[in-house]
């Protein structure tokens, strides 16, 4: 076992025995304070700041009860948060907005769709998301605060959470595509020879992409719901924003929607060339059966061994059965060639 | 027959001749009260206290009208409670409101879906429920309410409306884990070979799928309905609670949704595989048929019995005829590698 | 040809040549009145009683006439009435409500559902309705009105246009039973061997389900209008019976999806069955062509004539070919068992 | 060439060369004016009566040019009338109404229907109709016209885009019938042998189904937006008569709706007999095979040739290989039996 | 490589490095200017006149953004017109609106549909039509409002985005066509022989189908939104004229609707024709194998070498056989016939 392997391994147990880390960082137009401490003390002061709180990991319930209790979370609400199998919603909460979302990533090994829960709280001044298994994700939106790239460092926490659910959103344009790549390869497979592992890859596909849109269709309702909230936290300058992160969502479905037909073009395609083949299949040994029966009964009449058979003493009688046989079988060929079976 | 059994029999016979049974809870936050004889003198009494009284088994119609009338219970809806056939509904008088739910559970052995009708009567302070089989799944909820444990004994009867339908609620989940662990030794099965009983059970786990499918959903219409209800006996404060039941209600759909698509994946896979299958055995028939009925024809030739045969009569007849034969099943094999058969 | 035969191919014809009987009922609280003339005179006054005319067969075109002028009918609705082909439906005129049901009833016989118009206009005092065949369905409610149990006495005319609409709806639940019983007989059979007759079942069953459907669908539209009709006709004290109606409407139509589904899933079943069967026999088949295929041309090669065969003449020629066609039989079986045909 | 199909042909030329007719009636309570010239002095005047001018053809755009003018028609409506490829659509001007129908027939011979447009343009007092082809579909209402049956010249140019709308829907039923003739034929044909053409067929009538479906959906539309609409050129009085073309329109849409899942049934069907079918064909191959094929190789190794071949001597090795053969046989015959084939 | 498949090399060189082409009109009822130089000093100026600029081509940054930046168009806008994956869609801006539409196109070599982004600014004295590849398609437009034909000159900027729209839709009716097309060819390829290509043929149209009208119906969308608009750029007395452009997309949607069930009845009619020859090519295989089965078994049992063969030795014996053979063969024949096989 190597170094790296052991530490992720340890890595792992800490996590299954309940890790939560804390990201905390305040900024404004001007400075930028970043803390992974678990001293809460600042956070959520009401200081012209956004103070965004991210926990990777659900595991501490300590750390997360101490966040919640800061910012007075509904216990239902955090029940939701640590439950991590939500469907994707918006609450709507006095001076607070909860919002569900499901981080869905494609396991190129395994071809299978795993799917996270990210939950964002937004208040006033604060951002708090929590996310169930650690993960590099949101790294290059703290560099982008860090920096002050873009407009993120002089807007409110409605464009931070703008700027996380984009980052989910976009994760999902690998996913079509990795679905796409995999159906394309069920398509060319399906032009060659009969392939009999096509109808299980097929059953795979299908039930991922089915996941797939279940996943996506509420989180599309709920930027909607963002979309046409009245809310103070959304700003109108921000909805342009949410607006797009809609439309992306949008042209995701359509794809989904394209996957979906496809894979049930694919079905009925394939049954029919399956079906197309039996008949191919049928046809040769029909042929192959209805001219050599015949012909093995003719020979089979010659060589019974009765004593009285005129024909065994005939001089010509061999050469005759011959041209019988050959007259059946020209015969049968003709027909054939009638049914357009040749 | 043991003991237990005869009890048990007596207690089946007994309710089949029309045994209900009261249990009535009053309770409010300092002080509970229980009984479960039918003197009712002090149910329904406006004291602050929420009065529960729980009717398992409808078969005493004595009992229940006497309840009714007390609580005056207009005579359709104490049918509907009665006739134990209703679909999931709420319905909304001048000072109740009465909602069905169905308590739906899995038969392990049977492997088949039984459900059973739970009627609530929601007042200002009182909540009758009426259960068709005697079981103990409110008992969790009696204990809680003697024991002070959490919110409800500070609660109004609305609060233990809720939950009421959060237990039922809580039961569908074991249900769609059933279901879905059926739907996956389906799956394995349909993997390996060809098992003439798939038709059958997925027919079979098909139809308990749909049937599921229309006790939950209206169920979500009537949770919805309270949702959206401006009853005064829905406390704002509880509507959150109401809204998790939903959100659960939505996540079952969702669940069974998804097995419904995977029955039906499952079905066109099915097919898929079996006409692969056929292929398959037709290719080996096939092959084997079109190889052999010219070889036997050959050979049968020579068997003939003609007196005028000069092929019988070479030197080298019969390796010459060999020689034919290997020719024609290699020219054979050759046609079908080249049709790809092989 | 028997009396009884007689009478009815009499009353047949007498229908046929276009006659309707009148049945008037007149009721308060305290009296009932009741006449099968034709005489008019008292029906439609308005003294606070109840005037129920209901005509049984649409042939008798002046008497039909002579009722419509009385009470003022527009000669559109009174089109639709004689027409009996109409949709279940509901129009609101100034002072009236005319519906149209329809009566469905299963032929044990024919195994077929077969269907007739009911008519009725609601008005403030009267309720009139037109039934396209003579039969006995409504004489339960003229006993009730007789005996005075029940409620209907002291109501208003619309808790008799509900008596009627409950009346109709209860046979509805007949039919659905019918039908279950059917399919239940068809699933039972697709369970056993296959049977040809099961398409052509199935087709029928399938047609009779969707044509129930059809017909009730709109009727549950009506009830529902009449539910949020503000119609000074429909007492709100009633309402509460039409929902009752409606309820049932709705479990009906449960049933009816039910039935649908379950048709479905046995079409879906029945193919795979066929096609499950269809594998089994062309393995059977394909064993046995292909082991005893090469084992036929082997004694075949024996069998041939030829004057130089060096194998005919060894010593231990005929058992070494037994040992060479059990050694080739034997290789087939193992072949066949891998690929888990046996 | 007959007299008669000469005119014929003469006609279809004149047509094809853009004659259009027209027939212009104006009428009142006390007279009817009629005029089949181009002179369109009168046209249009505003004198309390109606001004019917129909137009078949759409070839001579002088003339519907001329009319239009006169009506003020704007452009873009000129251009929908001319361009006789419209949907079915209603709509409203400052002070005209602009409907699009589609007459529908059924070629008997050709057993395909056929549509064209139908134009009307409804304004106070005048109505303008342009038909594709020349017909006699509206000679009947103009009788009515002269004669003064009925209500149509008491009433305005409402009521007498019913009339035509009418006339229109009421050809609707004679396609249904000559549907379901199709359809009932087939299922006929379904029932006895197995008949190549049913493919075929079913998918023709399929598609004619579908068609007629896409044409009546939108009239449907368009007359329900006249019953909803506040135009004032709809009098309250004549809605009654709107309405019942609705409900003509729905009552065949339920009749399409019928045909339409009897195709599907009737495919279904087919496919499932079909399958049955080969069952039924393969089990008497797959018997005889299993039967023969063991038999024949048995008598094939006693017609070997080898020199010592001991049972050949047997005084009884004949009789003996019969009773093998025929113990073979009735052990597959049983086999067969238990695996209920026979 | 000839000199013109050069230069369009270099013409994709240059495309590939992005170059964009402006093309500029400015007009009113009495003048018109146009310009292709990137000299944007005139466009957008407020003086009556409408300022069309064209952008062929969206490579070149630089001169988009000058454009983008003195019309002010928005960041995210600007990101949508460059990133040429949209969907259809209209977005409303404080003084313009913001149109996405989808150019299709049928490649008639490659028998494959092909699509491109249109993006439209529409303000309200100017318009932007941005489009991915150059083209002449908008040609005809800039020559009618050079020619000053039509209503164009005199019209304002909206009138000249429903003129875009419209060459854009008439299109559509092309692509329709060709889709048409390919469809028919496939039904008559159906009624003729089993062709192996109909399958994979049928899932290259249908996933076509799928495609095209996943584009069309977001832009039928898109125009029922610009009718409802109540925003001030879009003139009440343009309205008709995008109803109009809206009606031809109903029109196409019907078509493509039309299509789709088409294809949906060609795989059907597919599956059962294919079915149906199955059956063909089986009975003609189970005649021969049960009538040659037999008939060979008999011959066979007399070529047995048993010494002890009493029927060898009858003088009969051979005639006799054949007797049995052809008794044998007619009764199979008879058996056949009943069956309905022949």
């Amino acid at each position: 076992m190597s170094t790296d392997a052991k530490e992720l391994a340890g890595k792992n147990r800490l996590h299954s025995k309940g890790i939560s880390t804390l990201h905390y960082v305040a900024y404004n137009d001007s400075r930028v304070e970043e803390s992974q401490s678990i001293d809460l003390q600042q956070t959520g002061a009401d200081d012209g700041r956004v103070h965004w709180s991210h926990i990777d990991g659900l595991g501490d319930h300590a750390l997360i009860n101490a966040v919640a209790g800061r910012y007075g979370i509904h216990s239902l609400l955090l029940e939701d948060i640590l439950n991590a199998k939500q469907r994707p919603k918006l609450e709507d909460y006095a001076d607070s907005t909860y919002i569900v979302a499901k981080l869905v990533s494609f396991d190129a090994v395994k071809k299978r769709i795993s799917s996270e829960q990210i939950s964002l709280v937004l208040g006033k001044n604060y951002l708090l998301s929590f996310r169930e298994k650690p993960s590099a994700l949101f790294d290059g939106v703290r560099e982008r605060i860090r920096s002050g790239k873009g407009r993120i460092r002089s807007q409110k926490s409605d464009y931070l959470a703008y700027t996380l659910l984009d980052t989910i959103v976009d994760e999902y344009f690998v996913v079509v595509e990795a679905l796409r790549e995999q159906i394309d390869l069920l398509q060319s497979r399906l032009l060659t020879k009969s392939d009999p592992q096509i109808p299980k890859v097929i059953h795979q596909v299908r039930l991922e992409v089915a996941s797939f849109r279940r996943g996506i269709w509420p989180l599309q309702k709920v930027v909607e719901q963002l979309l046409k909230s009245e809310s103070s936290l959304i700003d109108p300058q921000t909805k342009p924003y949410f607006r797009d992160v809609h439309d992306h969502l949008l042209r995701i479905l359509d794809h989904v929607e394209a996957l979906h037909e496809t894979l049930n073009s694919i079905i009925d395609a394939y049954l029919s060339l399956s079906s197309q083949r039996m008949n191919e299949i049928m046809k040769v040994l029909t042929l192959f059966s209805t001219i050599f029966l015949p012909l093995t009964f003719i020979v089979g009449v010659y060589g019974m061994n009765f004593k009285y058979m005129p024909e065994l003493e005939w001089r010509f009688g061999y050469p005759l059965t011959w041209l019988v046989m050959i007259g059946v079988a020209t015969g049968l060929g003709i027909y054939f060639q009638r049914k357009k079976w040749l």
